[in-house]
């Protein structure tokens, strides 16, 4: 493949982890190790600052600042749901595809990184055939990043790692909490985690138990199982009977037997379209209180879960990393429109690989937990599910801490000269 | 003082704490260090547990798992919100202490040791009365504990750095991540955390802003200010007008201009008769939807907060142990009827000694957050009250971790042999 020379440009799209600034720091790192890419440019707020030519020059950060972004969570260049729809909206996303080439060729734009969920390696994807089809030689990468664990060919994806560690570790310390003020009343504690359609997230949290069966959590709720409440119900019962508690995790795509989110707001909606979910840990909160008068209380963690940064997963900042190192690394051999994926060697020892997988492959494919890796009574992960996870939270990254609180880094954002006129 | 011997027994009470169990290690600890004190006993789940004359052998413990009590969240000899009520049910109370003295008796109880928060140092206030009227020859003593930081007399109370310090983090983090995804269509977070009557708890995120005013937290509302819908509304709209987002902090006790809780579910009552709160979050976020049609999500820490202890302050675990140490040290020089109280020397550097204060000026007395160390409008802390906190969250306890998740310990509760009749 012919040597390709011109800028580097890299964004961030979707939901933000732990470690998504890690891929970055990766993405950067390797980048200046290659002669042939001349500026690394960053594209704020994804394909929505790329559209408005909102560029920074990312050679202009210091190295500190590279290293620090391996423990800062969130998206360091801001981040975007915006998508280019050419079923629902076939002209807008022509305009948009015209104008985001129109923004990589005025800046010389010749290697374009995207790290991002389902969603955003369909653009990533939609992006690569556009520069075919328009004969515009740049090479497009994907790069993985989604805590939802959903996307398709590997094994896991970068930012599952460390949401289960923090899930998980709050489960065990909710847990002992929980259990430590369980006297004859008996007590129920619902912890809602996120996770829309698969459950992911919500099955890691088992690994608080370690293997103990009296230990939190007792039943984990996963949205591809749906929630006959009646058994529900009598598995509270029974762990409260067995333990004078019971902690529950819910995924908050939770869905009853008529297939229906039981925590959906539905009058709100996404920018995708998707029903806004809110309320599983409250839902349920009322079911279990209303039907069984056992004294209830729940956790929503929210973003927190996402962003806790400050007890990521050492293993997941190597992988995130690592995946940005691949994608241009690839990219500077002549590849263009596939995303790195982690294979597993083995679990114990675990050892991964990352290989490429073609983008067409991955947009819009979800990956959801297999039903033969959870219990038949639907309400715990088996021992199948723990030997996948368990490996993937192991090892603690040295935050650097200040006055008590983590060090985060930001970036200076040095702009890059307008070219375009505004869209 | 005459030397007293006999046994000792210690027992937690009220909602755990993170560092609830160092100051079960400082008693312990120094317990061992006396030859007066003959055994060490541990009664579960509070006064509950020791009518029902449900004892542990703490010198059976191993000196590893004292040690490790230090950093394990939760109330590791179990808890309970049993009130011995004089007022309400004067018959069932002189019950319960004429069983607590049998009990104390059986098992020559000469020391006894209750941590716990405003209603726990109530009762070792009414046990130190009784054992004087009785002529029953004890010395008691109240361990403070609790992160709502609202007992008076002491600079701050055990508990209280550690909520912060993680509470803080999170608040950070979540800034983080929400400011990540700013876009022109602003956006709203409103996390709620702990804190029913007064706002310690709330107003000690305002460490995660690190003094800068474009971070998070830009809101933070405490129960001690009632709040005003209009100027909120106003406040969250400059703010989304400067920044793109908002992030409100709300201590779960905030009230309307009416004085009401706005989370309060009035149905539902926990054992001392206040109401059980839920939902100020949640309330908030349908206001802010509502009215400036603003996207808003919620995060509701719950008891994930109180049992942080994977991200627990060094300084709160010290003083804790400490409490329990020096309990413990003034009880055998003769001292009962006492609380170990924080007295603060200086801020920079941050310099305390242990005092004892008298039960009675603690029991059932709440201590606010000053007026005056809140900005004007009522929406941010100011420096007066950084210099209070910004002490209590430094240091990072090195916490033992076992593939990837702390490793707490569980106390192996020998049970002392039962000496009389069940009640």
């Amino acid at each position: 493949m012919a040597e390709l020379n011109g800028n580097l440009l890299v964004a961030q799209s979707g939901g933000p982890t732990s470690v998504i600034n890690a891929s970055i720091a990766g993405v950067i790192t390797e980048a200046g190790r290659n002669d042939g890419i001349e500026n690394i440019l960053g594209g704020l707020n994804g394909i929505l600052g790329i559209l408005n030519e909102e560029l920074v020059d990312l050679g202009d950060e210091r190295a500190k600042t590279i290293e620090g972004l391996k423990n800062t969570p969130a998206a360091a260049l801001g981040t975007c749901r915006y998508k280019i729809n050419f079923d629902k909206k076939p002209e807008q996303a022509a305009r948009d595809m015209d104008r985001l080439f129109q923004v990589f060729e005025a800046h010389n734009v010749r290697y374009f990184f995207y790290a991002g969920g389902n969603d955003s390696q369909d653009t990533a994807h939609k992006i690569h055939l556009q520069a075919i089809k328009r004969g515009y030689e740049m090479r497009v990468m994907g790069v993985p990043k989604t805590i939802d664990n959903d996307l398709p060919c590997t094994d896991h994806c970068p930012g599952y790692g460390s949401v289960v560690k923090y899930n998980a570790t709050t489960v065990m310390e909710v847990g002992l909490d929980v259990g430590s003020m369980a006297t004859d009343d008996g007590s129920c504690c619902i912890i809602e985690v996120m996770g829309r359609a698969a459950g992911w997230i919500a099955a890691g949290t088992v690994l608080a138990k370690q293997g103990n069966p009296a230990a939190a959590p007792h039943i984990i709720l996963v949205p591809e199982i749906l929630l006959d409440e009646a058994k529900f119900l009598a598995q509270v019962k029974a762990t409260v009977a067995a333990y004078k508690y019971c902690v529950v995790v819910a995924g908050e795509g939770v869905k009853n037997l008529a297939g229906e989110e039981i925590g959906a707001d539905k009058t709100r909606l996404d920018a995708f379209g998707h029903p806004v979910l809110s309320g599983a840990a409250d839902a349920l909160a009322q079911i279990v209180q209303g039907k069984l008068n056992l004294k209830t209380r729940t956790v929503k963690l929210g973003y927190a879960q996402r962003a806790a940064a400050h007890f990521a997963s050492q293993t997941d900042i190597d992988e995130a990393f690592q995946c940005g190192v691949i994608a241009v690394r690839e990219a500077v051999n002549g590849k263009s429109g596939f995303m790195p994926k982690i294979v597993r060697q083995s679990s114990k020892p675990y050892k991964t690989t990352i290989e490429l997988e073609n983008l067409e492959n991955i947009a819009n494919v979800e990956h959801f937990v297999p039903r033969d890796w959870i219990d038949a009574d639907g309400f715990l992960p088996n021992e199948k599910f723990v030997e996948y996870v368990a490996p993937l939270i192991v090892g603690e990254p040295k935050l650097p801490i200040v006055g008590g609180l983590p060090h985060y880094v930001t970036l200076n954002r040095v702009p890059v000269d307008k070219l375009l006129a505004p869209r």
